[in-house]
């Protein structure tokens, strides 16, 4: 059933603008905004309950087949005008594309296989850097994230950045990273924290056999000493100037030595 | 010798946004833009030529150390009003430090070293790719970086994204890959380019000991035929989904097995 939309002073696209802008709002509502062909396919093809799809006339045109798959997906499908689009569009360039999706559950826990490879993201606050991880621990194969203390993995940024990753990757929600470490050691897995500190076990003498957790800290601050006095401090030996491996090449780094 | 400079219609300050926002203007004048304490103090640290520098009186009391060290070392040192920083910033939270600094020559061919590890760049349009590329270069002790037809290196998001490493990392601008390339095997080097063609040699499987050149491609489109066809192509194995291993992720994997 396709409506037709053309007030930008409509209720929906009001709430979608909030919901784009506002983790609070996306907490509120348990809705998050998408932007993008690509971005919206996905969350079809993944199956991600999508509550509003909005395309604009050009981009139906331009994209038929695929403006059918998203409306066919889609709660209520909506044409909307251009102006429709400026109003919710974040990016210069739009293509047309928005939806507003419901927020999947993250996985518990109980979910993790113990002989799979995880990473665990402490305090990681820029949402390109968060989906840039999550895109890449995709890539290579890393069974899932656990992320505690991080920025929005709903904001419009990270889900841009993580380039539909974080709509496909499992992801666990740690409400308290220490404790979840303990229940993970307890399931015999091994648990690695990343330091830049060179004194630490070498990442390329590390065993990464069986179920191994690598844990990313803060851009800035790293690991917390809390958590790394429960892990196994490792690091990636450097020749250069250490202070330029930043998180998210760190991360690739970690989780290509871990499924090396 | 500090001066004083509170009109945002001063010619200096005019050239510095334009030379800030234009590739055009950075080729004419020979000069570029730098923003940021970091960056400034970087630029002072390599012997970076600072024809102008410029800092406001709130940065300028708060670290004064740093702005002493930086007017020390530029042509001319200007304190700045809050009214010109806003005019010169292209971030949102401006230190209230900036430089125009003179581009640096690059280094020619014959500066390579055979027996070294070096990094080719071919096509990459994303300044942040190519920033945090060379950033990750210098962190993991590659020797320097070969750019064919990238994107502006003395760009501010370039500059940002490297963090100070575009000023250290020694970079060879090549007007023809091609040609290069034939040069550098001459050499007796090792000339790689990287493919996700999962049929390619596999990256953990490639010789890197003695001199070696990995070509990482465009972002979208990845190295061209003709480069291809002079180097050996190599992959990254992936047991995930491939699409999702961006050009720097990439990078980073690629360098990281270079210098492992």
């Amino acid at each position: 059933m396709m409506n037709r939309l053309d007030s930008v002073s409509n209720e929906k696209i009001k709430t979608a603008v909030k919901i784009a802008s506002s983790s609070k709002m996306r907490k509120e509502t348990g809705l998050f905004f998408l932007e993008g062909l690509r971005l919206c396919r996905d969350s079809a093809l993944t199956g991600t309950v999508i509550r509003y799809s909005f395309v604009t006339d050009k981009a139906y045109e331009k994209y038929r087949d695929d403006a059918g798959f998203i409306f066919s997906a889609s709660r209520e499908s909506y044409l909307i005008s251009e102006a429709v689009a400026d109003k919710l569009s974040l990016t210069q360039t739009s293509q047309g594309f928005f939806c507003l999706c419901e927020k999947s559950d993250a996985f518990t826990l109980s979910s993790v296989d113990a002989e799979g490879k995880y990473i665990a993201l402490e305090n990681i606050q820029d949402p390109a850097n968060l989906g840039a991880i999550c895109r890449t621990a995709e890539a290579l194969g890393i069974r899932g994230a656990i992320l505690y203390s991080c920025c929005d993995r709903f904001s419009p940024k990270s889900q841009r950045a993580a380039m539909g990753s974080l709509l496909r990757l499992p992801v666990i929600e740690s409400e308290n990273l220490c404790d979840d470490i303990e229940k993970l050691k307890n399931m015999g897995m091994k648990v690695y924290a990343t330091s830049p500190d060179s004194t630490a076990k070498k990442i390329t003498e590390t065993p990464m056999k069986g179920g191994v957790i690598c844990v990313i800290g803060n851009e800035g601050n790293g690991v917390s000493e809390e958590v790394f006095s429960l892990c196994e401090k490792i690091t990636i030996p450097m020749q250069g100037n250490a202070e330029s491996l930043n998180a998210s090449m760190a991360a690739a780094i970690t989780m290509w030595e871990m499924m090396r």
